[in-house]
C-alpha cells in the first residue's frame, strides 16, 4: 500500500451532548483540521464513521451534510457502517482513497448522538448489529452476549471478578487524565466490589458482568486527517504513519464459533496489521482496546498477541497494562471510561494514539512512544479492524 | 489509479420483495459471483451499498452480515450510506480497496427493502436525507424538490408536460424488455396526459410532476465483483474496465445553490471520470441516468456533456436516446420503470451497462457498445458519482 500519514486528530468531549449530530461532527473534524493545519491544501474526500443516524436521529447523507457544514464542495463524500467498528472501517476506507491516488488529504470523522435513545430502544437498536435471525429475533442483546462470553472466558483461564475490576478501576484512573473522557471519576476496588453497597452501586447487568463492567452510552465524535506521502512532505509537525492495517471477519452469530473464547477475527486482523507493518507485539509502545466490556480488554489482549492466551488477566494483575507499565493499555481511559459513541470510537482510539507518538497525550503520556497498537471490534467480534501507526522521525 | 474490472454482474428482480434484506443481498451476491467464476480466487472484501436498513429494517452491521450468509470469511466488509448515491460510492470504495493494493477481489452488494415503509413513514425516510436545518425541519419531501426544480428548469428552457411524459414512454417500453424491472407495462402519451381519464390515472404529486413522473418504491438489490488486473487477466470472459470515476458533492440545501437549475455536481462528476477515462461524452454508446423524476434524465443529459445546456428535451423528442437512436439513455427502463431500491440503484445501473458491454443485454442490446456512462444522483444533487466502463478487447 501507498504510504498514508496522519496528519491532524482532534475530538469532542464524549458524553451527554447539547450539539446535533452534524454539529458534533463538524466540532471534531474542524479540531482535527486546526492539528493539520493544511493552509491552502483542499480537502479531497470526506469519510463518516455512524452507526445508527438514520434510525437514531432520523438522518442519512451525512457524508453531504458534513461537506456542507465544513463548506468542502466539492469534495468527495460518503458514510461508513459497521457496527462498532464503523470508525476503523471508515479509517481504512479513507486509507484506501489515499492509498488508491484518487485523493491526498481525506477527512474521517466519527459521529454517533444516542443518548436521546436511551433504554429499551437503545438496546435495541444496538442489538440490530447481531444476526438478524440466529440472534436478534431472539432477543439477543450486547450485554448478554458479553455475559455468556465472560462466563465462558473466566470458567477456562480462571479470571475473576476482581479482574474484571481491575479493568474498569485502571480505566477510570486514566479517564481522570482525559479531558475529552464521559466519566472522570475513579473507581476502587471496595466500591465496585467487596463493600456492603458495592451490591447497590454496581449492579448486575448481565451475570457475571457488573454496571462497571459496561461502557457508558454516549455522545461524540471524532476525527482524522489522513494525508499522502506528497503533502506529509509539504506540512511541518511530527509524522504518524499508518503502518499496517488489518480487517477480518466472523461469523455473525457467536454461538456458531468453534470457541467463542478464541477472537479468532482479532487476531487474523492483528496478525495482518503486524504483518503490513512489518513490526510484532513486542514492538508496540502504547495499545487502545475496545473494553465496551471489561472482559474484552482482557481477551482481546491476547488475540492480537500482547500476552500468551489465558494469560492477559495475569500481565493485567501485575500493572503492566498499567500507565506506567511495561504496555500501557487504554491511556484514555478506553471505552469503559471515556465513553463509546459508536461510530465515533474507532476514530477516537486512533486520535489518542497519535496524540501519544505526537507527544500530546499531557497528563497521561507514555514515554517514548514511536509504535502504537489499537482494536476496534465490530459486532461481537465479527467484524475487527486492527491499526498498527509508527511515529517516523 | 491502478486498474480495477468489473468480472462479474447480477440482481434480483426489482419489485415488492418477500425475502429478507439479507436475502435479497445474498441472491444478488451469488448471481454476481456465478457470473464472475472465480473458481479457487477467494473474496478480499465486501462493500454493501444501503441507505436506511437501520431505520426500515431494524438491522445494522450489513456487511458482516453479507458475508456470513455467503461464508466469505474473514473478507474485510462494511456497508456505505450516501443517500440514493450509496450504491456508486460503495461502488467507488471498492475501486478503492483494489487501487490501493489491499484487495484483489471486492463484491459490491447494494440493497434496499423499503416498501414495508410506504406511506408518509417512507416519504420522512427519504427526505431524511435533505439538510436537517434548512430543508428536512420544514416539510422539504423530494417529490417537493424535484417539483420545483421542475418549474424552473421547465420555464427557463421551454421544457413542456409532453417531454417529461416522453421520458416516462421511453423507459416503461424499455422496462418491458428487461426481466429484473419493477414495471414492466407501457404507457401511452394519451393515457398519462392527453385523454380525459389522465387526470385520474395520473393525478399530480408535486405539481407539475405527475404520478408518471415520478419512480416507484421498491425492494431490490445488485452486486458487482470487482478485479484486480491479475485476477481479470486469470478469469475468461469479456473485459469491462472501470476507466474512471468522478465524484462531487454541491450544497446540501438546494436553495443554496446559485442557479438550481445547474446540476454543478453532475457536471463536474462527469468531467473527472470522462478525465479519468481519457474520454469525452461523444465516446460514450449507452447511458444509465438518475431518473428518480423525469425531469431529472434530461437534466442530468446536458449536466453530464452528452447535449447543450437546454436541449435536451430536443433530443429526447428527435428520439436520439431511444434504444435504437444514437445515444440510448436508460435501456434498462431507468429509476422510472426498473424501479428505485436506494441503495441498490447505483450499482444496478452499472449491472446493466456491464451486462451492454458484455453483449448479454438480450432484447434491449445496444449493438457494439464500447463505452458506457453512469449517473448515480445523491441527495437532491448534492452528492454525484459518474462513472465510464470502457470493455476491452
Amino acid at each position: 500500500m501507498k504510504p498514508v500519514y496522519i496528519a491532524g486528530a482532534g475530538m469532542t468531549k464524549f458524553g451527554r451532548a447539547e450539539w446535533s449530530l452534524i454539529r458534533l461532527a463538524s466540532e471534531a473534524s474542524r479540531s482535527a483540521l486546526h492539528h493539520a493545519d493544511l493552509g491552502e491544501i483542499p480537502v479531497d474526500g470526506v469519510v463518516v464513521a455512524n452507526m445508527g443516524a438514520a434510525r437514531v436521529n432520523k438522518q442519512t447523507a451525512l457524508g453531504s451534510a458534513l461537506v456542507d457544514q465544513l463548506a468542502l464542495y466539492p469534495a468527495m463524500a460518503e458514510a461508513v457502517e459497521n457496527g462498532p467498528a464503523s470508525g476503523a472501517s471508515a479509517f481504512k476506507v479513507g486509507c484506501q482513497a489515499i492509498a488508491s491516488g484518487m485523493a491526498d488529504v481525506v477527512l474521517v470523522t466519527g459521529v454517533e448522538r444516542m443518548r436521546t435513545v436511551n433504554g429499551l430502544e437503545g438496546t435495541d437498536f444496538v442489538a440490530s448489529l447481531s444476526h438478524p435471525e440466529a440472534e436478534y429475533i431472539y432477543g439477543v442483546t450486547l450485554p448478554s452476549l458479553a455475559g455468556m462470553f465472560a462466563r465462558l472466558f473466566m470458567d477456562r483461564f480462571g479470571v475473576e471478578r476482581k479482574h474484571l475490576a481491575m479493568v474498569a478501576i485502571k480505566n477510570h484512573e486514566n479517564a481522570t487524565k482525559n479531558p475529552y473522557a464521559h466519566i472522570q471519576q475513579t473507581v476502587t476496588m471496595e466500591g465496585i466490589l467487596t463493600l456492603p453497597e458495592a451490591a447497590v452501586n454496581n449492579p448486575p447487568i448481565a451475570a457475571p458482568l457488573h454496571m462497571f463492567d459496561c461502557c457508558p452510552v454516549s455522545d461524540g465524535a471524532a476525527s482524522l486527517v489522513l494525508v499522502s506521502e506528497d503533502v506529509a512532505a509539504k506540512l511541518g509537525g511530527p509524522k504518524v504513519r499508518v503502518a499496517g492495517i488489518g480487517q477480518a471477519t466472523d461469523t455473525h452469530a457467536v454461538h456458531e464459533r468453534e470457541d467463542p473464547t478464541d477472537l479468532k477475527a482479532v487476531r487474523i486482523a492483528s496478525e495482518k496489521a503486524f504483518g503490513m507493518a512489518g513490526a510484532t507485539p513486542s514492538d508496540v509502545d502504547v495499545v487502545e482496546l475496545h473494553d465496551a466490556f471489561t472482559i474484552l480488554e482482557i481477551a482481546e489482549s491476547e488475540a492480537a498477541g500482547f500476552f500468551p492466551r489465558g494469560e492477559g488477566h495475569l500481565a493485567l494483575e501485575r500493572g503492566e497494562t498499567a500507565l506506567d507499565g511495561k504496555l500501557p493499555i487504554n491511556p484514555s481511559g478506553g471505552l469503559k471510561a471515556k465513553g463509546h459513541p459508536v461510530g465515533a470510537t474507532g476514530v477516537a482510539q486512533l486520535v489518542e494514539l497519535v496524540w501519544q507518538l505526537r507527544g500530546e497525550a499531557d497528563e497521561r503520556q507514555v514515554q517514548n512512544a514511536k509504535t502504537a497498537y489499537a482494536c476496534n471490534f465490530g459486532g461481537f467480534g465479527n467484524n475487527v479492524v486492527a491499526t498498527v501507526l509508527r511515529r517516523e522521525g
